[in-house]
């Protein structure tokens, strides 16, 4: 196919190569030049024909396909249906005018899947029990924050955060998690992805390699790409994360995240060999570890295993918490832990990168440590969803048979069923989404060649009632492709009860 | 000087080249083997000799700047003396263990100015007046807020923020600003910071290049360069950003920043011609307007001039604003307004970025502009700013003269007092310092070619006490070299009266 006319004079003089080339395939493939179904060539072959870079055509290639211009598959990149709405039109539809565009990046982070509302349905993940907060309690500790509140708490926050705050936390961790934490190691953030987020930019650079657990948690992919560093899936097994001389040679990471007491999604724990080793390579490889401690809170069997932070004096150990799950999450309130040796400096750039504040809620959460309230919460919900836990398994069982795989029941909230090879996790994730069921597929969180194949099942928010629901339904998506018959879609499905008011 | 030792073998298998560099600099710096004051070869020379990358040059030099083991001046870099404490050093003080560093860019980031904690300061600028604002009608929204509260509030936000803030911002944005603007187009951020750091990574690629004010708001800066965007200053003149044909062809921009209805910090507006022009050429250039409506809720010379944005249909122009400065900072709330185009992936992107939350101060927030209470405080404010800023006019005309030069004074909530090139204004910024003044150096916005010399001056916290004893001890400043024996350092400051309970 000759493509020459896609970068022929006149050009454009103030617009960038990569933008041309960009304008003229979306003009044409908008304009019905280039029809729909239409192979492109490859990306190295369409630069060597046009004398340019492959980076330049790869640009031009990946934001049509987030525009949904073009279809990027396993054959190569073809012209999508022209039904297909681009993303970033023009309101007005004048396809010669400049299309107003978000970056390589951002388009990057909305492919893979679609953005979520956040919802409380059965089995979604990651949904904490809203109903069972101590509202009376936390609104007390609000009300005396603002009785006592000066211009130090309504203005941008110190350094790190919050004093009092950091203190009271530090305690916690020392008496709670055994972590010999002071507080001047503590760095408040909003939150576990603003964690992720301030890592990556405070302590990688742009090109730097981070890896990432396969299958894992999703938004730290996010977060890494947004920030420059390329990601690279390392894979899991039942030790936790199992790099091979490969990832260490020809992808030495500079950050490698983990959540090495709960992996998220398997639920599979660490082993200390595997935790003292990847100590020791990681200071080979100046690389840093960011051990999201993920669901640490609410573990059923015995106190956790002791965090990577802590385990050696100096380790290139970052220790990353939250209250989204232990509080809620929208307090966006969380913390990172560092090594004496760079938390001045982090705690100060994470100033000029954030401009942070909230030193009412801040000031509050202390007061919340402080009084006990915090530690008899988590004891309280700790045994609620162990309970919710052992209910559950036993509806799988019951529902599926005894011989169920699960996985992950050491803590957290929620739980791994796998499936065999033969049933498609995400076919059955899209008959459950129709019956109003927050269920996950497994293979969403993985990347090959690895493959995993289960449905990822959230118990945090589940009730009596919506739990053996949710199963009956659950039962449905799985066992009948043709389901659809004979069960009415919910509108409000059972969420609606949690829809109600709390306060 | 012979230096090939820094690169001899046995290189370490998994390190990177340039951190090798960095560390074997540094452990001869810390053992005495490069001795203080050492002149160390200009980077293109030592990359030349190395046969190495000037950038891998440039890397180890920056850091070991920022940790203070180098220094750099006019004449290049030399080593500095063994006192200087190094930032990111090993807490066991082992020079040969692999040290614990941040990212380049974090250190880039620290380097120009330490990263000040906030306090309020006679003189501070960006300071809003603590006490002024309505308690108890925003701790009643707040009540309201959660009384109301179900689990949407208390999870993460909906795409772009709570819907109920959006309609009331747009309602708001819509009479009170001029904009004709729908809440769609709107997303809730925490803040400016937040805002420019999300138009950064969302609308900008690594490496393309972000206009900033010259002399300009700092912080943009950070945010662009953590992002990973070349900086590049252009200047300021009376009309507002003057780019020239230079800039546009040498360094053509992705994003620009600025400061059209009060240039932070000359004060100066953007003229209506330079605005067309400026949407003209950055639809040429496939560019992003990031108009930071810095100030515009206090005017006091009549209506703010129209925005940028809404100008003219579809132009690529993402507006700005803040309740940090009009409410208090530490609320971190604020919004991008956003062209239809690409507002709606804007806003998934922003979710899938941030993960926001404050989901019951966002619905407190809209009930108090539902209200009416916002648009009230703002009225009250207006005049309570314009009156003080009447007051030190005349304060400073009679200290310094009728001639003064001052500018800034159509909105917002500082003046700049333009100084004569004979006196330098970071001399006098360090002695106002020591006397307990928050007041800023113009220079210290300002970047080469561009010479800005004067003093940045806060008004919104001053009552009339702070402003008479500021002014003397300005007058201090500015007039007596050796002005400490003269009066004693305060130790709480004229600003011990804020800090006591406001609740």
């Amino acid at each position: 196919m000759a493509l020459d006319w896609l970068l022929a004079p006149p050009l454009p003089e103030t617009m960038p190569r990569q933008r041309v080339l960009y304008h003229r395939l979306r003009e044409a493939i908008l304009s019905g030049r280039l029809a729909a179904g239409t192979r492109l060539p490859a990306s190295r072959t369409l630069a060597a024909a046009l004398q340019i870079s492959r980076n330049t055509v790869l640009f031009a290639y990946e934001q049509l396909v987030a525009e949904g211009c073009l279809l990027a598959d396993r054959q190569g990149t073809c012209v999508a249906q022209p039904a297909a709405p681009p993303v970033a039109a023009s309101k007005s539809g004048d396809v010669h005018a400049v299309p107003l565009l978000l970056s390589t990046r951002a388009a990057a982070a909305l492919q893979p899947e679609p953005a979520r509302e956040a919802a409380v349905l059965p089995f979604a993940p990651g949904t904490p029990d809203y109903g069972a907060f101590p509202f009376r309690r936390w609104r007390a500790c609000l009300e005396r924050a603002w009785r006592d509140a000066g211009w130090r708490q309504l203005g941008y926050a110190a350094h790190g955060g919050d004093p009092v705050l950091r203190q009271a936390l530090a305690g916690h961790l020392t008496t709670v998690r055994g972590l010999a934490v002071e507080a001047g190691q503590i760095v408040i953030t909003s939150g576990t992805q603003a964690a992720l987020d301030l890592c990556a930019r405070l302590l990688g650079d742009h090109g730097d390699t981070a890896w990432v657990e396969n299958p894992g948690y999703l938004a730290a992919r996010v977060a890494f790409g947004l920030a420059g560093l390329r990601v690279h899936d390392v894979p899991v097994d039942h030790e936790g994360l199992a790099p091979g001389e490969g990832d260490w040679c020809e992808h030495p990471p500079r950050l490698i995240m983990i959540t090495p007491s709960h992996q998220y999604p398997t639920g599979r724990v660490m082993s200390l060999p595997r935790r003292l080793a990847l100590i020791e390579r990681a200071r080979q490889s100046c690389a840093w570890i960011i051990e999201d401690d993920y669901d640490s809170e609410f573990r059923r069997t015995g106190p956790a295993p002791p965090a990577l932070f802590g385990l050696q004096p100096d380790a290139p150990v970052v220790y990353v918490g939250t209250f989204s799950k232990t509080l809620y999450p929208g307090l966006r309130l969380g913390y990172l832990v560092l090594p004496h040796a760079v938390a001045a400096n982090f705690a100060r750039a994470t100033s000029l990168a954030t401009r942070a504040g909230q030193g009412i809620e801040q000031r509050a959460l202390a007061d919340f440590i402080q009084r006990g309230y915090y530690t008899t919460h988590l004891r309280r919900m700790r045994a609620r969803y162990a309970a919710r836990q052992t209910a559950l398994r036993a509806a799988l069982k019951a529902a599926f048979g005894p011989a169920v795989a699960l996985s992950g029941g050491e803590a957290g909230l929620h739980l791994v069923m796998w499936l065999p090879q033969e049933i498609c996790d995400t076919a059955i994730v899209a008959r459950a989404e129709v019956l109003g069921l927050g269920v996950r597929a497994l293979s969403s969180y993985t990347r090959a060649p690895m493959t995993c194949n289960g449905l990822v099942l959230g118990y945090g928010s589940l009730d009596d009632r919506m739990l053996a629901e949710g199963v009956r339904r659950l039962v449905l998506a799985v066992r009948s492709p043709n389901f659809v018959d004979e069960i009415p879609p919910m509108k409000n499905g059972p969420s609606a009860a949690a829809a109600e008011p709390l306060g």
